[in-house]
């Protein structure tokens, strides 16, 4: 009894709350009242985790395979290390150094694919095929994925303040659809979903426009890797159609000036995918000025030398 | 009666609480339990506006004057926006350019003085003799500055977990002198608290081997430019003096590592002077080795380019 009790509270603390960040002269600046919610604290150092230990956690399999630009790559070995689980993470060839290193020292296996030869799907294939038993898991198309992601949006569903608008970036819709399923449960006055996607791949802008999924024709290369994705997920897409209001394309050079706004005004070390949020209000200041904007901080890592380079604006 | 409550909450609230980061990879490899408590998500980005908030909020003037190498400077100038009182920072003028510009965005007046030709002390001096209605705090050595500062050591004294040590910056003394405190009214099991200054300046180690207080002859021109103080306060050293167990003397190059580290392995922006504490671990592994240690981060204000130079080893 009593350590049943134990391991409960165990699992349950395993996905650390949210930070929620407050920056006063960011607000003046650009004319919004911030609440920033970074996940850079997060395990690993993304809201990935969440997702990553819902799935390990619920499903019966010891192996699990994933494809991931990274973050849910070290989310998931981390996870499966705690659940004492094994896991292959297949990658990109062009994936931040840092996060190969990590998804290792958690104790994954990394696979490394050029995504100009062989698609991450198909290198996923082929080693399901090579391992029967696996569970094949992705990094935003699974209802336990969204499921995990939910816990975001019931945390900021509860904050003791009032919102207008949450913002957060979109790539395979993972986090998301995760938000607005998790902001549907909390028992606030609805607020607004607005997503962030960069322009170079606004496959999701372009779903949403064309009202069925839309694929990119080659992963975007843009500098938000966590964004690297061909298109959204069906059970993404089934929450996203009807419940985000707006998708904002951001360009790339607003992706480094929010990073470099988070760096001064924040006190936050981000991600380009991270900053994307905040881009997205650089972007459109029309449809946040004057508002209660909640900015999803994905997650925060990036290499060393990439991120000095944004904080030089070279 | 409603509105004096609603006051009253609105003081009590103007702090906000430390935020706790654990960095499981950095334990690994530096063979310690982490428990890194940052205050640069703190108002105006370091631990400072404790202080300056307990001081403006006591005094009965209403014009403030303080000498301070920036963080102290932000901080009051943010407490004197928030309480309706002016205050007039006097600033070296080697000080970070984004320090002095965030105090004259808070509504302060800086006064600017070049520390080769005369002290900020003598500059106040002369500015205290123009105004003599106006208070001259000090940034560390006055009893309502420890009083502040002391609230940390409260909550880390509070958290649920066992510390072994309790690592801080030291400039002044104003933070550990006021950590010391606060952690002795905490119920808690009692910790050792350890100082980290930058060896440039080591004027408080010298003072706690000599047993009395010992001067720099000028401003250490040390990176951490929070630690640039000619001496400890005498408030401050009544407090330091058979309570703090030794202070760990820092090489400029622990620093920038520090630094680093803290970006790559906890995700964590802070400023020269907050990566102190790591620092203090990375100069002596062996003091703590094996045991659970909470590094205070001091603060995270720090130039963009500087800090871009700190990744890149430049």
């Amino acid at each position: 009894m009593m350590s049943e009790k134990g391991l409960e509270i165990q699992i349950e603390s395993a996905v650390r709350p949210t930070t929620i960040v407050d920056a006063p002269r960011l607000d003046k600046r650009l004319g919004v009242t911030l609440t920033l919610a970074t996940e850079t604290f997060q395990c690993t150092g993304s809201f990935k985790f969440r997702a990553a230990y819902n799935v390990a956690s619920n499903v019966p399999q010891t192996m699990i395979i994933a494809a991931s630009s990274g973050n849910f790559g070290q989310a998931m070995a981390y996870a499966c290390s705690l659940l004492k689980k094994s896991c292959t993470i297949v990658m990109p060839v062009t994936s931040a150094k840092v996060k190969v290193e990590a998804v290792i020292e958690y104790g994954g296996h990394v696979d490394l694919v050029d995504v100009r030869v062989k698609s991450r799907a198909d290198r996923v294939r082929e080693l399901s095929e090579q391992h029967p038993e696996a569970y094949i898991a992705s990094a935003y198309d699974d209802p336990l994925v969204i499921e995990g992601n939910s816990t975001l949006g019931i945390e900021i569903g509860a904050l003791e303040r009032q919102l207008d608008i949450v913002v957060a970036p979109v790539g395979g819709g993972g986090l998301i659809s995760g938000l607005i399923k998790g902001l549907k449960q909390s028992r606030k006055k609805i607020v607004e979903v607005v997503g962030a996607e960069p322009l170079l791949g606004n496959d999701a802008a372009r779903s949403l426009r064309a009202g069925h999924i839309v694929v990119n024709e080659s992963e975007p290369q843009t500098i938000a890797d966590g964004a690297r994705t061909l298109s959204l997920g069906k059970h993404n897409w089934a929450i996203i159609q009807g419940n985000l209001s707006t998708i904002v394309e951001v360009p790339e050079e607003k992706i480094i000036e929010a990073t470099r706004l988070l760096f001064e005004f924040a006190n936050l070390k981000v991600e380009p995918t991270g900053a994307l949020s905040l881009a997205a209000v650089l972007t459109h200041p029309d449809l946040f000025r004057g508002r209660s904007v909640c900015c999803v901080i994905s997650g925060g890592n990036v290499d060393p030398g990439i991120y000095a380079s944004m904080l030089n604006g070279t």
